[in-house]
């Protein structure tokens, strides 16, 4: 079976909102290992939503409307689908009555005018909304299906997840996919794709690259009745890919390594600070955005200056004077001075070159980009020298992954 | 004259990246004034990408595609345009040195599949690439302008920027647009749309908002022949909407707060700290996100436990067992502490409940999404009561912008 997406909206047209929708419809489709080949992308205007479905009616068996749904006269996308399958929208009670007692839940009192949210067309049945009000709709006729689907990305993602792929799994029969994700930083998507072109255009298992901030998600997906079955089939690629990708793969799955290093801390007991520089909160804000980090972070530095480096964490007068602020002892000192002060088990220390040379620095041939990494732990320190290129925030952003990769190798061996 | 977009690419409909050119591409249409009521994704498969181009030559007069002119056998942007205009491709001897010549300068040799670079409709002209090397293409034929963009955001958004706005500007004569920016925070983008209702649908000058992180931008914008005719239609409608919208507009311009705060301490030759509690570095990030900003800040502090607040602010550990560590009183000596530690003209502070009520916080009731944003200056200290609703995520944001603003209010009057 073939599915087409059909995003409706003049704001998305304007370009006042990104289609972040569609590409999770776009994943969630490939992980079902349902086809996609054609997007149309409309504004709120009802014969252009008729025509878009009726042409998307004509290419798939499953079309998936996403926004148009609310309650103001910009939201055709019900009355759209009611056309283009030749029918007439009629107010369904049960769904009145639901949305009654959903905006009375939130203290709410309906307009006449929000009830045309519980219109729909005979042959379509609500799909229930686990995060809002007014229902999504599927509508099945003659072999086609339409489901119609929230805007708002907090209703979408858990309609998608809950009833819909309930739904699409009595639709769409077939062995459930398996995946599992290699995680590669500081290898380029387009090289990537270079190296590994042989296993990309094979068709199963599938290898699909997914880019995500500083690094690229690799995916190898196949289906399969059981997991021993389907890990015959992924780890063989697996394998082949870490011969061809060695070290830039640096972990597995898709947790961040910011919530597996908190996860890790938290059962060991042991805590961590940062001292950061060039990356200036960043590193910090990684770790402080997991919940529960407070009980393994107690506190972190940003030493912008030289000369907060020394009287912040008391990197000594000397070191600077004779390295400068970008430099391996400088790392170090910054790490130990932030473990000491803070009385964890580990620091972290970033300091480098993310734009222009600081006005503080000597003159030195250290170009933009270069990076030092410190690390303090009880079994001694340890300090990196990196090197990246990119803007200012590529390389603040490589600098706090290469951090937390290094600090999470250091963690698996002690 | 009407537009349409057509993004090719079957990683944008495997979800794989999410389509941001397409956005850009359509904010930018709306500034020049150009209507497009269209946009269509196919992914890299010839008569698909036909088929689309020839539709949309059907309700369109320019078109847009952006992807699938690199060197790969994927990419079939060029053959798709010359199929759809019924000509055949031919080698361009000048696209061809060019790019030798761009090659050579970065010290690499092109192989002959590379050369397919080089080829365009004979109805074609390049555009030239500001950041790249392959060129982009403009074909006109019979009143209807193809341009053939591509994918990287990095050359994309300079050409678009550059050759394509001039020749859009020989196509699209026109008085010019002219535009002013509202930026409000603290009240959704329904809200907005509904208080502004009328002054959205009305058509000249156009209020278009768009959504920011923590914030949205409203656009008033109109085509006049000279600044002063614009301001005549713009200003009335700025003041209505400051009158509906009151203090919730807490800045005009596109520039962030950040930047702006930077800027003028900067010029004043003062600087700043910062000491972070549920933000945990995100301040901070803000202000090193700035190029130049180490003239300014020399120092933030992420003080994530009530224990580090005393030891490494100096926050008095009475004021800590009173009041406990979301607190007025606690939020005043974290601002006081960290600019009296980094020897600074002011310093800000933010302390409140991001997530879950921290371990080592006395049993209360402060609901989660209170913050406190202290402000330590010269003149005296200052501090801020606020409450934000929504994830963990969201009220970290809330509350970094909320301290820029407020911080900013100050650096106003004094």
């Amino acid at each position: 079976m073939r599915a087409e997406i059909i995003s409706i909206g003049t704001e998305l047209l304007l370009g006042q909102i990104t289609d972040t929708n569609a590409a999770t419809l776009g994943e969630f489709l490939a992980r079902q290992g349902i086809t996609h080949t054609h997007r149309q992308t409309v504004g709120d205007n009802l014969p252009r939503i008729v025509e878009a479905i009726q042409l998307a009616l004509t290419r798939a068996e499953i079309i998936f409307t996403i926004g148009g749904l609310g309650p103001t006269p910009d939201d055709l996308t019900r009355l759209a689908i009611a056309q283009s399958i030749g029918e007439e929208l009629t107010l369904d009670e049960a769904i009145k009555a639901h949305l009654i007692e959903e905006y009375g839940k939130r203290g709410l009192k309906m307009s006449e005018s929000q009830f045309r949210q519980a219109e729909r067309p005979p042959s379509g049945t609500p799909i229930p909304n686990p995060n809002g009000t007014a229902p999504g709709l599927h509508t099945e006729k003659d072999n086609h299906h339409i489901f119609a689907l929230p805007g708002p990305k907090s209703e979408f993602g858990p309609m998608l997840a809950g009833p819909v792929k309930e739904i699409l799994g009595q639709i769409h029969s077939g062995d459930p996919l398996h995946s599992r994700t290699l995680r590669v930083v500081g290898v380029s998507e387009a090289i990537i794709g270079e190296k590994l072109a042989s296993l990309m255009d094979a068709k199963n298992p599938t290898v699909a690259p997914y880019a995500k901030t500083g690094e690229v998600h690799l995916r190898i997906t196949t289906s399969a009745a059981t997991t021993e079955e389907a890990d015959k089939i992924i780890n063989p690629i697996a394998d082949q890919i870490h011969t061809i990708l060695g070290s830039a793969i640096y972990a597995e799955g898709e947790e961040s390594l910011a919530a597996w290093i908190i996860q890790e801390l938290t059962r060991r007991g042991q805590t961590i600070a940062t001292a950061e520089s060039c990356t200036g909160g960043l590193l910090a804000a990684e770790f402080t955005s997991i919940d529960g980090s407070s009980k393994v972070f107690p506190a972190g530095f940003v030493t912008y200056s030289a000369e907060s480096k020394h009287r912040e964490l008391g990197v000594d007068l000397e070191t600077l004077r004779t390295h400068g602020t970008v430099a391996e002892p400088t790392a170090i000192e910054m790490a130990t001075g932030a473990r000491e002060l803070a009385q964890t088990d580990f620091a972290i220390s970033i300091t480098g070159v993310a734009g222009a040379v600081p006005l503080d620095e000597p003159p030195s041939p250290k170009a933009s980009g270069l990076v030092f990494v410190g690390i303090a732990s009880p079994q001694g320190n340890a300090v990196h020298r990196l090197h990246f290129r990119g803007s200012r925030d590529i390389i603040r952003t490589r600098a706090v992954i290469a951090a937390l990769i290094r600090f999470r190798d250091i963690l698996i061996v002690i």
